[in-house]
């Protein structure tokens, strides 16, 4: 297992420096983004991509996590003069998981008084303005991101399943897809550290990595590097899927430094606070911590309330019955009490909690399959239907939300997951775990499950979670962790070229081009994980003479078909490809050449 | 970079025994399959796979990689009575790469006489048999082998795309495909050491892996370990692509020890006779080097006969150009000679070579895509077409033959290669490499790959060739060969389980009881890498008495979602699920059950 890192995982990507880019309706905004230096030497302009990093990764950046990051949202929040600060829930031992003494980590220095909604203010959700048609700063910032400062139209190639995706992405169109419910912008008022993002089918595909605090916490900065160790390799969102002790505390670390949306599963923390027994759980309980996280500034919770009592019957026969850990909670509360699930019965109460901060609600799947033989089973799409009449009850509350899927699906299951999820929940944004492809490979399943992810974010999936190597078996360590967002990574950006995303073939076309002239270290340096490209090069290849080596260890010197390859292009183009064609016809030869007028 | 080992790797997999099934048809035959035992305080039967590990798991078998493998097939081919043994061509200094002295390997230490089809006898190749109606040992030996000891019938679930899957391979079945081209059998006569199997789009689908010798070789053993470690992980052939010296005798030590079948790239061994000069290649050369490694056992040769001259001019405004070796080394000799390849002009001759031995054809693509731009252009499907017309000429010649494909192709681009290779080569089995589903991570091609392989290998390709994480990067060590051979399992297994291979599932579905069950042992022991699984688990949770808990790590004993599942299902069950309908209809609820007659 490696150990985290004493200090705070900091500092530019190889070649790469952080660049800001300004708005147009806000021009106070400054957009990250990375960009990517090629060798001066060829005729290669520098590549800007996606950063979902923050702060971290800039140079420039003054970091200290006993103060949290910028809070760039509070003028955008106070602006619109729609909320108000009030005194905050007191925290209470519970919230700690009864943690004291030398038990209890250290509190975040500094208070910064909750917002929330102005009371006869309704909604004050990306949602609401949306709907009113207003573009917010926040719309304006996630639709500069996705244009990734490049001017998109002409390189549009893709099969796009029906969905929508502009040349461009301009703030309305943000606004627009916001107002419909076909995207999310999960940006909690209480979380003014937020670089705003968008999730939707006609964006670019995102990818969440969930993060726990760890049985023994030896510091806050550990639990905060988590997050900016996954963010820096890709992460869009996190999920802090924290247990057990100091998980309010660590929440707030952690929320004051990420620049990210992070969500989490308020049920975890109500079950620790009645010690774990489900039947104990209640709704004012219940309500008092989503009221805490919501003042924390938590942007989007997953909420089982689509598993109703009379599902449950369905898994009963199943290969491996409830596999969410929510829903399995949820269930047995239901049984335990026979009755009606009281997420379920109070989702409007939980919409306006979500209107009056701004959460956007993840509709958690409790009965998602576990495993191949539960795929797209009565219990999954029954739980689904009802997916879809609290995502209309959510949008009559002006909340925004997404909805959670499977988990384990062969690939020609997969497909209808989609189609019935989009016309169930009226387009509503689909955020799949995997799917994974079969049960077969533990210790494999960031592969099983990379491989539906990109299938399903192709088929209009907006948001794929992550899967580490330890799926099944433990919990991730820093490795796992980074190989499981790289997995996803490749996973969404296979789907965004594949759906045709303009723009998304920049990045394979500069580092097959990087390739094909042997520009070693560009080659690395456009890659989704720089560090491990130039340390398997190293691996056969060590010498500094080989980064500039015109072949590779494969094929060796001899044989490279590259070199060949450009040797031919060089004849070829001296020779004048047009002179070989008239030879050939001599010879009464078919001769196909790429010019017009071609007899080929 | 791990070290090869000094011992050859050999020993059952955990938890496995070898078993073997006798024929019908040919009663004497031994079909070696692996049998996983499960805890048997479970009511679990064993499960059969699919095993192509030979004798080396096989505890009872005598290993001597001086001797070689036991010779099954020679009672086989003799008894056809068309073939005889001849003196053997001289071994040149040229064909062991001008080795000698101390740098010169030992030869393998006994001399088989080549077996060559007797004058006037016509084609030896299954093809043949299978065309005159005869079913052979071979033929039987790999339907038993499809079936895992199962009766597969009635657990059918997939989408085929038009294949055509029985419930039961029969020995008629393999016999029909090979004679209707839609099958091979590679199974050269001078490798009796093989266990035959069969590739086809209507089988299970297989994976090659590749290997080749290191630049030093410390000894054959470490050679032949490459073999068994590869083919240990699951791969059904290998390629061994070999380049330098003493390639001929390491060759003769692989197919010695080798139960797979072996393919090579035969231009690869002639460019190093020539000094690694394309443009001195000649017909009589290689023709010499086909007899060369036919007379030592190879089962199939790639062969780049498809490159034509009028090619090549297609590829120069290619981002990535010619990225196969073959095929740039073709397109070298094309256009040095400004004249047609002798490898298109001579193709009836090459037919004619491996009709006599059965050497299996498998058509290089020399124009496969290097990048996502390049995938499905002009060059890559001309050259397809080729292939077409020279699959008719192989099956001319009794010869069987396979299709070699891409390489890298977006995923909304994979679905054409398949349909397009099935319509212009007559159904001839595919085998692809990947394809990569983007050009960004590499380090992780692996990964990006097994997304296209598991699609194409759904959509119809036969056989899959393995991409490890060196990929564009350096040579595979052990742990890269291991890692890579997994992955493509994972892409074989997931393309099976969506194209509804019978009984696919029936792995999937014993090991997903035996997550629910927390039957951790037999969760390692059912999956396609038991030792990583282990390991995996161990590094969170390493006690034994972890190994039967009943929960892991991932939620702790409180939250385990299965668990609480199996909680509720026993509950369920003891209440009896018809009272809490009955119960809830008085409430004028709707309640759904499993029960016939439910009103849900």
């Amino acid at each position: 297992m490696t150990e985290h890192p004493k200090t705070l995982t900091c500092g530019a990507l190889p070649a790469s420096s952080k660049i800001h880019v300004a708005g147009t309706l806000y021009p106070d905004l400054r957009v990250p983004m990375r960009r990517i230096d090629l060798d001066p030497s060829s005729d290669e302009p520098p590549l800007v991509v996606y950063d979902a990093s923050g702060p971290y990764t800039d140079p420039d950046a003054a970091i200290d996590i006993a103060r949290g990051l910028q809070r760039i949202r509070t003028a955008w929040i106070e602006a619109r003069g729609d909320t108000e600060t009030h005194a905050p829930r007191p925290v209470a031992a519970a919230d700690n998981g009864f943690a004291e003494g030398a038990g209890l980590a250290p509190a975040f220095p500094l208070h910064h008084r909750p917002r929330r909604a102005r009371t006869g203010a309704g909604a004050v959700t990306q949602m609401a303005y949306a709907r009113r048609g207003i573009v917010t700063a926040e719309m304006e910032f996630a639709a500069i991101r996705e244009n990734q400062g490049r001017d998109m139209a002409g390189l549009r190639d893709g099969h796009d399943w029906g969905a929508a995706i502009p040349d461009h992405v301009t703030p309305e169109f943000v606004r627009a897809e916001i107002a419909a419910g076909r995207a999310i912008l999960p940006a909690n008022i209480n979380h003014p550290e937020l670089e705003p993002m968008v999730i939707g089918r006609n964006f670019l595909t995102k990818i969440n990595a969930n993060m726990g605090t760890s049985a023994v916490t030896s510091s806050m900065q550990e639990e905060v590097d988590k997050l900016v160790w996954a963010i820096r390799w890709g992460a869009d969102t996190v999920m802090d899927l924290s247990t057990g002790r100091n998980i309010h505390t660590t929440r707030e670390w952690i929320l004051r430094n990420a620049p990210v949306p992070v969500g989490t599963v308020p049920l975890y923390q109500a079950l620790e606070k009645v010690g774990g027994v489900p039947e104990e759980l209640s709704w004012d309980l219940f309500r008092d911590t989503l009221i805490e996280q919501a003042e924390q500034g938590v942007d989007y919770f997953t909420i089982h309330a689509g598993l109703r009592l009379h599902h449950i019957p369905l898994t009963v026969d199943r290969v491996t019955g409830i596999v969410s850990r929510g829903g399995s909670i949820m269930a047995k509360w239901c049984l335990a009490h026979h009755r009606e699930s009281f997420l379920y019965e109070r989702f409007a109460e939980i919409c306006a909690i979500c209107a009056a901060y701004d959460i956007s609600l993840s509709l958690g799947d409790g009965l998602r399959p576990g495993s191949i033989a539960d795929a797209n089973d009565a219990a999954q799409f029954a739980e689904l239907e009802t997916l879809g009449e609290l995502t209309r009850i959510a949008w009559d509350h002006d909340v925004q939300v997404m909805i959670e899927g499977p988990g384990h699906v062969p690939m020609h299951k997969i497909k209808e997951n989609v189609d019935k999820q989009l016309a169930l929940c009226g387009e509503a944004p689909f955020y799949t775990l995997g799917p994974l492809t079969t049960d077969i490979a533990p210790g494999y399943d960031h592969i099983t499950s990379a491989i539906g992810a990109a299938m399903i974010g192709w088929f209009g999936t907006a948001m794929l979670c992550y899967v580490t190597p330890k799926e099944h078996l433990g919990l991730p360590d820093r490795d796992d962790v980074k190989t499981g967002v790289i997995a996803y990574r490749i996973a969404a950006h296979a789907a965004d070229l594949a759906k045709g995303h303009p723009g998304a073939r920049a990045r394979d076309d500069a580092l097959s081009r990087a390739r094909f002239a042997f520009r070693w270290e560009d080659q690395f340096n456009l890659s989704l994980d720089p560090d491990t490209a130039r340390a398997l090069h190293d691996a056969t290849l060590p010498k500094q003479a080989h980064k500039v080596a015109h072949f590779c260890s494969m094929c060796g010197p001899k044989f490279c078909s590259m070199k060949i390859s450009q040797d031919i292009r060089d004849a070829a183009r001296e020779k004048g490809m047009a002179d070989m064609a008239t030879a050939f016809r001599k010879t009464g030869e078919l001769y196909v050449t790429l010019d017009e007028g071609s007899d080929g």
